[in-house]
């Protein structure tokens, strides 16, 4: 623990101390036939923590006679895969779960889940309904017992016990079945392998260079992207895209030269549950093919893509499929060739269709070219205007992904209402993981809150169905999968890089873990996620260390809200350190689309129905109503939706123009008081990763500072109010 | 005048044309003993033009007999050194006239002027006062002739008939003395070896790549620098400073292992009578030399530099010295160890003077991490505070090099009140050729008529010394040289790279060339200077292409001030692109000193002494009082020196505010106007010039837009006050 110690890849939230408690028991473990290369990664993990922790484990290969019912239950861990699942089992993870199959006869690891619980639990009985991805965790007769759907269930049902720690072995408990809400838990990388001009080896990275590409080519040395499956396996992820959605010259060639450079990161996630995708663009056939066209109603072009997706899937049977970014920012699309994007996403969707691949079309869709003079263009309308008539007109394995907010994953913005305007299409909603408006992973933010309310936010059908249901296919909020509704998921762009801690700022391990958490619970609570991930990172930590990581990140991304732009205003980021730090009118005169009309009177966009742009009126009811009127919009999101005068006042019972000046200054008290609260720790964590944080919570005062003065002068300046607070305003 | 002809390198304002008038001329060439290169350059020009244009030449040799007098004066031209002049001169311009000699017998050169002018004009007269620079010009019986102190003076002399073009052949007329007012006019080149991840290959430059650097080294090919050395000549351009003064790491090294691509690059100027600089890191002695400190009072210090400079003149005898960016926006300098900027100059003025060297000591030193909160700090005062004090403590080696106004290059700022306070030191104003400010050689902006307001400024004793006269050591505004009084003289950034017109804008050659022109005689008028231009570039064009230019490029700067920031209060450029287009907050909030304050009542910097910073009191009288007083400060440098509200009304009747929307508006009416002005001179002029300007015109135009727009629109939101006009406002 001293600073001048060789510096390591940090373990995030799976040091070799988390698996203690499960390293430390008699564990047997039977993964069936078929369980192949994931079912291989839960026997290491479970050898590896004995090994390290003075457990013991038996292997039963498949097909091996049981041993005797006390020697079963003599071990104090069971770890199985039930026997149709097993069977079924190709080592990747399945998005769409496979036709279901005649009854099977008994098998032995039915009868081993029988004999391991005492009876208790009978796999036969449960097995036609766990899916590949669920387990059943019980305890029995003092031994616990994980039954799985498959392999990957598997790998989900150890972690839980690793997370669980000590608790795992405790008192009998009745059985629980868990299961991830999403079919689809993706994240994507925006890594290039050029370096950007502008925006370097990762776009939007704060976390050092890419794990997959350095020197203008797929790195030799995959060490780093085969920890990273393991992190990403333990928390349910199935699904990567390797490169940027914005698909330059030469990452393009992924596709095609780059084949086998893609095949060996495959083969590293693939022990993890994670197939692989790539981000192409969908100019390859002029770009890549030499054709005059990339229309999508052309033979050769659509001959192009089936030849171009059979040549992956010969070198990557399991490859996942094709994320793409059209008609978006300057990238290529269906728009160019008079077609809409149901016939773009189709086009790829009919190529990968044959191999089970699928195609994540992105619904960030705008005219990036505005003219900041025109208030009637509206970018916030631009997605459900664009995908909302499309419904029921893409191919079934064609995944939507709209970003959560209208505009750019902003700090704070309302749901995306194409989220409820597409029962007919599959929909994933995209997240973000890297802090590109949150602070680049130099401010603690922990996302969790955000996300958690974007999940459960009951967007459809009169308030009863959230977005998580929406894009998982359940009919309702709480509901079990039914899979008769087009299911898709939860996707998010990876934070992670080369950098030592992973993710530059080491507390920004958490937003990562809590994504994962979130995409296969979304009503988990999540603080207690924070609390889960604190207990796996600093495991046997000093309490203090619990309680101020708490202190710190709770409710940091409220904090981080509001010393930024008010009131669900947006922006308000400066373009030239790319949406770093305060710049009131950074975007106000751009192109970009993203205005906050601040006046000498006043402040807001008006997007309602009545006088303003009519955004509003995308919305389900209750929203459209909610939103529209001035006496229901909620104060966070107010001038999201409505331009309002500096005096209205908030349910707050405060000013929109006292409200700016106070939360701003409130929110640096707080941050400051992050300082010592984190200074006291030193000695109790890692001394490299204490002074990453010291140094990194040096620049967020420093920082939020420039905020608070930033904003409060500009509005000072603007509306003539003084704060009647008599804090300081330049 | 094909738009298909293969591009080639333009000729600027020396295309074979302008040569017609010299070089239908019988020409007789007396340039006596060791008039070296410069000599041979002016040989070399009157056989090419002869060769061309169907002349003759006569070259007299040093020592030769005098040709009868029916046979001298059958020439139409002689261009002649005088004797002792011609004796004396080394071939390179020299900055320091050498010390008086004792009388020498007559030389044939004299002889030669007698009977060539018919005995108007005897040479042994003159040439006690003709200075190395300096030429006589006179037309008798019918032969021109010129008489120069030196090579030098020859080179600038026949360029003088080249621009009087035939009116140098008319009537007989009496003779003209010419000289330059300022024994310094140098170009800086801000050209980096490494292309620096921000700024580019050349530092502010808007033409391409550099003519001196290229994939990392100095080179191969310097035949650009060659050409460039003969523009420079014909203007009479007498110093260059060959790198950016921000010298990274490999740059430095042009001082030690570069020195033989340096001679390189010296070898090609000093043939049209220009010296070759270096700017040099204070840090070299750490960086190249790798002693422990830079110390100016460290002997190790002193000797490395001595050393360096034994090295420099024993490659390159004519050297001319160094250009030094010290203590200024990251630069190293004196103030680490304690010392002022008078010990740091003087420790490289003492290591080149054994040699004749020259120290360029830049005076743009000031905080550039200021607090924008902090309103008692003042940018402006910055370089009379640090520089004032110091006046006498320099090294008559030293040249302080003060830029024209306190801030940096604005389109519009008063005079640094620094070239009135420092009597007993060198100094040179430092002006900028490339358009850093003024449009990026994007928008068509002659600035001729800014630098002779900067030069003929009657800054000091009582309104009667300009500026010219301050830095060329003139006792009052119209005096000749003394020789009593510290004499720097003129320098600027070069707009010049590697691009097809040398400067990008085509038109933007015309900034080069009056820059040129005003550094000789900055009483020139600069509409006259820019005929000159014209008339040299678009020789025998149609009349429509000069009056056309005229429309354009006459009031240019002050169309470009007029739709950019108003009334001398600079900046609200946008840092994102590097100082292109309109951002009126842009550096309000910044760490860079340069603030406008504008909130709902008013905007400005009150500078004066009563209520604000005092920069007002660091001028002589009048200007002190003249700037002090609302009543008295001109319109344009108002908001500089006060903060007024927005009805504030100015000298021209007009308010603050009224003046903010109509100028902005006005001025692109006037920008509009020229586009298809210029279009009508399709086919007139050069296709390929022709189509770079309508398409850099095409941009003035929207960019002009932007800026009307959003000054007035920003200003309108902050102050509420509408157009009186009533034209669109946002």
């Amino acid at each position: 623990m001293s600073a001048t110690d060789t510096p390591q890849v940090h373990p995030a939230w799976l040091p070799d101390a988390a698996f203690a408690p499960l390293g430390s028991r008699r564990v047997l473990v039977a993964v069936g036939p078929g369980a192949g290369p994931v079912g291989a990664t839960v026997v290491d993990e479970v050898r590896r923590a004995t090994a390290a922790h003075g457990g013991s484990v038996t292997v039963l290969a498949p097909g091996e006679a049981l041993p005797d019912a006390a020697s079963v239950r003599s071990h104090d861990l069971v770890l199985v895969v039930a026997s149709r699942a097993a069977e079924r089992d190709s080592g990747a993870a399945r998005q769409v779960p496979p036709p279901g199959r005649a009854p099977q006869p008994p098998h032995p690891n039915d009868a081993l889940v029988a004999v391991a619980t005492d009876g208790a639990l009978v796999a036969a009985d449960g097995a036609p309904g766990l899916s590949p991805d669920m387990f059943v965790r019980v305890r029995a007769g003092g031994t616990t017992v994980v039954v799985a759907g498959a392999a990957t269930g598997l790998l989900y049902g150890l972690h839980d016990v690793v997370r669980l720690g000590e608790d795992a072995f405790g008192d009998d408990a009745p059985p629980v079945r868990d299961l991830p809400v999403a079919p689809v838990r993706m994240l994507d990388h925006w890594d290039n392998i050029d370096v950007h001009p502008v925006m370097g080896q990762v776009e939007r990275g704060y976390a050092g260079g890419s794990i997959f590409y350095a020197d203008g080519r797929v790195r030799e040395d995959l060490s780093r992207v085969a920890d990273y499956a393991r992190l990403l396996g333990s928390i349910g992820i199935n699904a990567v895209a390797i490169n940027n959605v914005n698909v330059h010259r030469t990452e393009a060639r992924l596709l095609t030269d780059g084949l086998a450079d893609v095949a060996r990161v495959a083969d590293l996630f693939r022990p993890h549950g994670v197939r692989t995708y790539l981000s192409v663009s969908f100019a390859s056939p002029v770009v890549l093919g030499g054709l005059p066209t990339s229309d999508p109603a052309d033979p050769d072009v659509q001959a192009w893509w089936a030849a171009a997706a059979d040549r992956v899937y010969a070198t990557i049977p399991d490859f996942g499929g094709f994320v793409v970014k059209a008609d978006s920012e300057g990238q290529p699309g269906p728009f160019a060739y008079g077609r809409d994007h149901a016939d773009g996403a189709n086009l790829l969707a009919r190529a990968l269709r044959p191999h089970g691949g699928t195609v994540f079309w992105r619904a960030f869709v705008y005219n990036h070219e505005q003219d900041w003079r025109d208030r009637r263009t509206d970018r916030a309308r631009a997605a459900y205007d664009h995908f909302a008539p499309l419904d029921g007109r893409f191919d079934d394995n064609v995944v939507l992904q709209v970003k959560y907010g209208p505009i750019d994953f902003q700090t704070r913005e309302p749901i995306s209402p194409v989220l409820a305007a597409m029962p007919r299409t599959r929909l994933a909603v995209e997240l973000q993981v890297t802090q590109e408006y949150t602070g680049h992973q130099k401010h603690v933010c922990y996302l969790g809150p955000l996300w958690s309310q974007v999940l459960t936010f009951p967007l459809a059908e009169d308030a009863t169905r959230d977005v998580a249901a929406l894009v998982s296919g359940l009919p309702g909020r709480r509901d079990t999968p039914s899979g008769e509704l087009p299911a898709g998921g939860v996707t998010a762009v990876s934070n992670v890089g080369d950098d030592e801690f992973w993710t530059g700022h080491p507390l920004a391990q958490a937003n990562l873990y809590a994504y994962g958490r979130l995409a296969w619970d979304p009503e988990a609570d999540p603080v207690a996620l924070l609390d889960e991930w604190i207990g796996l990172t600093f495991p046997g930590a000093d309490p203090r260390v619990r309680d101020t990581l708490h202190t710190l990140m709770d409710g940091s991304w409220l904090t981080y809200e509001a010393y930024t732009a008010p009131l669900g205003v947006g922006f308000m980021v400066d373009p030239g350190r790319m949406h770093y730090g305060p710049n009131v009118d950074g975007y106000e005169y751009s192109k970009w689309g993203t205005y906050h009309f601040a006046d000498r009177d006043g402040i807001g966009v008006d997007r309602t129905v009545a006088t303003g742009t009519g955004y509003a009126g995308q919305y389900p009811s209750p929203w459209r109503e909610t939103y529209e009127d001035l006496a229901t919009c909620p104060d966070e999101l107010l001038l999201f939706f409505h331009h309002v005068p500096y005096s209205h006042v908030l349910h707050s019972g405060t000013t929109v123009i006292q409200h700016v000046y106070d939360s701003r200054a409130d929110a640096v008290d707080v941050v400051e008081s992050w300082v010592p609260a984190w200074d006291a720790l030193r000695g109790l964590v890692d001394d490299r990763l204490h002074a990453r944080v010291a140094e990194r919570l040096t620049e967020q005062v420093r920082s939020a500072t420039e905020w608070r003065d930033q904003v409060r002068s500009y509005f000072f300046r603007k509306s003539g109010v003084p704060d009647a607070s008599g804090r300081p305003i330049y």
